[in-house]
């Protein structure tokens, strides 16, 4: 596609974003009119309104909001737009909802392409098609160069929960089981490969993908999920401590039935990271009774975001609040919640 | 108040805000566990999960996003903290809805005082209890020092449109009355000031306020309110031109009765601008039909945030899109939509 050719601001007139497509006047107009409007069409989208009217029925509905501010914008395996969508779509998911309408806010650096704006903008209605969701109200600030780094966006989101669906993250009990929908690692190395440029971008893409399919097909199997959650920022090491801290309960973890990519794991021993603390962007974990594990699982894996699912731990009332690990050599540690800084910037 | 002795975080042993506060790790725990948690506490705010879970009624729900980035964040008046409060409380009024329910996303800049930080949250609390809103789900990001600008607040919200009430930007009639609340060029030109160390500050502070209380008893009065839009981004003047583009109709204004304050009109004299283009944070422009305007300014000069409530204008059939003034010498000018960027990075 020649994105050049397609967008709709003529680029040889407006190359890159001013300070005054941010003042709410001609230029602000322009960017929402001919492109936010067209691309992210629908009834709700507000109408000149300062946000958009929705109607539900009673019931509950689930709200959450993301900044994204990943470092490179665009990735192998996708860019900040459609990270920004499938995380907030993710995060209704994990409450249990079933995602429907989501804000965007936009905070453009001086100098962004307005090519680079337009294939961003692409892609998140891309991925909120392939989502289900609907982009329905939006903001876009600018500052100055050397104010931001390109584009942040912000995106919030409203989801609707199916009565009898309660998932909540103090619930897990001893014996529940830890399953993953498959391989962890490969967001967070693909952007510290891309970022930094080691090379290892051939092999290794962001797994950032919309979970609601996923997540549905799980809760048509069962409601009695104990919980659900994404391990993004911090890894399915610090997920996992923090569900183990709110349910004060203990977690197990299997090393050997961890799913871990060649690549990943390869790239990780190079630059000595653990994949257990690296960002995923498509992963969830599913904590599940333990008679209902096997059919959770098959479940999972008949998707198409799930064929490498696994089982990878349980919860225990031995060592409330802490995770620890069976090693491979049999051996068991303490796996605590992530400390420093590991990798800034990734998502 | 002595805020480093307040603050929940030890200034001594964490004066700045670090990489780390970001990474979802343990730092990022502490920032949420002992100062967003405890300020912002309420009964929905997301118990660990990645979203707040809300009950609703069958009916319609107004749904909005702001992103804030003005500069200075502390500026007469107000700080960023209930700026971006305030800001989308009165998104969701102008929606016609009562306010309820706010996420908070924040871009943090490497090296912010935690101090300043703390400052900013205080504000925050104190402006969503003014407001009657809560702050049920919140993200925090970090970007170095030099990609941001000490911080970014993105505020998305939630609010129910009572049944019956029903305001479109597109319905102003010929006829209709153009009421504004208050003076107008207040914030945009306070936070000039600061910004550019002017030394207008003495006189001028910024206007930002909460409007929902003042839109529950305009609705009180009666709900055949045409529009209700608050003049933030390119002021009264790019404001009307929205209106009477998306309404196709042409609305005149009368500079007499423009309420301006002799500080603020002293400023745009002598700094070449125009009160017409300067954001507010604390104003709405009410329309309605003729036969109501009275009671309703009426109603507005009670509240508080009203009492300079003035009729500024009306909507015609003549010059469809078009928003001409009258000036105070008679004659009649075109009043543009903003062009440039007057004033960046107001809001």
């Amino acid at each position: 596609m020649d994105f050049q050719l397609n967008c709709p601001i003529p680029i040889s007139q407006y190359p890159v974003i001013t300070m005054a497509h941010g003042s709410g006047g001609l230029l602000s107009h322009q960017l929402i009119d001919k492109m936010f409007r067209p691309l992210f069409d629908n009834r709700l989208l507000d109408e000149g309104h300062d946000g958009a009217v929705i109607e539900f029925a009673t019931g509950r509905i689930a709200f959450t909001t993301d900044s994204f501010v990943v470092n490179p914008i665009f990735f192998p395996g996708g860019n900040i737009g459609n990270l920004a969508v499938n995380g907030t779509v993710n995060d209704l998911a994990c409450c249990g909802a079933r995602p429907m309408y989501l804000s965007v806010g936009m905070i453009l650096e001086e100098g962004l392409p307005v090519e680079d704006l337009w294939k961003i903008c692409l892609s998140m209605q891309d991925a909120a098609r392939k989502a289900g969701v609907i982009i329905v109200t939006g903001d876009t600030k600018v500052v100055e160069k050397g104010h931001g780094d390109k584009i942040y966006i912000n995106t919030s989101g409203i989801g609707v929960i199916p009565e009898g669906v309660n998932i909540n993250p103090s619930s897990p009990r001893e014996g529940d089981v830890i399953i993953i929908n498959g391989q962890i690692g490969d967001h967070g190395v693909a952007i510290l490969s891309a970022r930094e440029g080691l090379g290892f971008e051939t092999g290794i893409t962001s797994d950032t993908t919309a979970l609601n399919g996923l997540v549905e097909q799980i809760l048509k199997e069962t409601i009695e999920i104990s919980v659900l959650r994404d391990p993004t920022r911090g890894g399915v090491a610090t997920t996992l401590n923090e569900i183990s801290t709110s349910a004060g309960a203990g977690i197990v973890l299997e090393e050997n039935s961890l799913p871990v990519s060649p690549e990943v794991r390869g790239a990780c021993e190079v630059l000595g990271l653990d994949p257990l603390y690296i960002a995923n962007e498509g992963k969830i974990l599913v904590i599940v009774p333990a008679d209902l594990a096997g059919n959770v699982l098959n479940t999972m894996k008949q998707h198409p975001a799930g064929a490498d699912s696994a089982i990878i731990g349980r919860v225990t009332s031995e060592h409330p609040g802490i995770v620890r690990m069976i090693t491979s050599i049999g051996s068991s540690r303490v796996i605590d919640m992530l400390t420093g800084d590991q990798l800034p910037r990734i998502c």
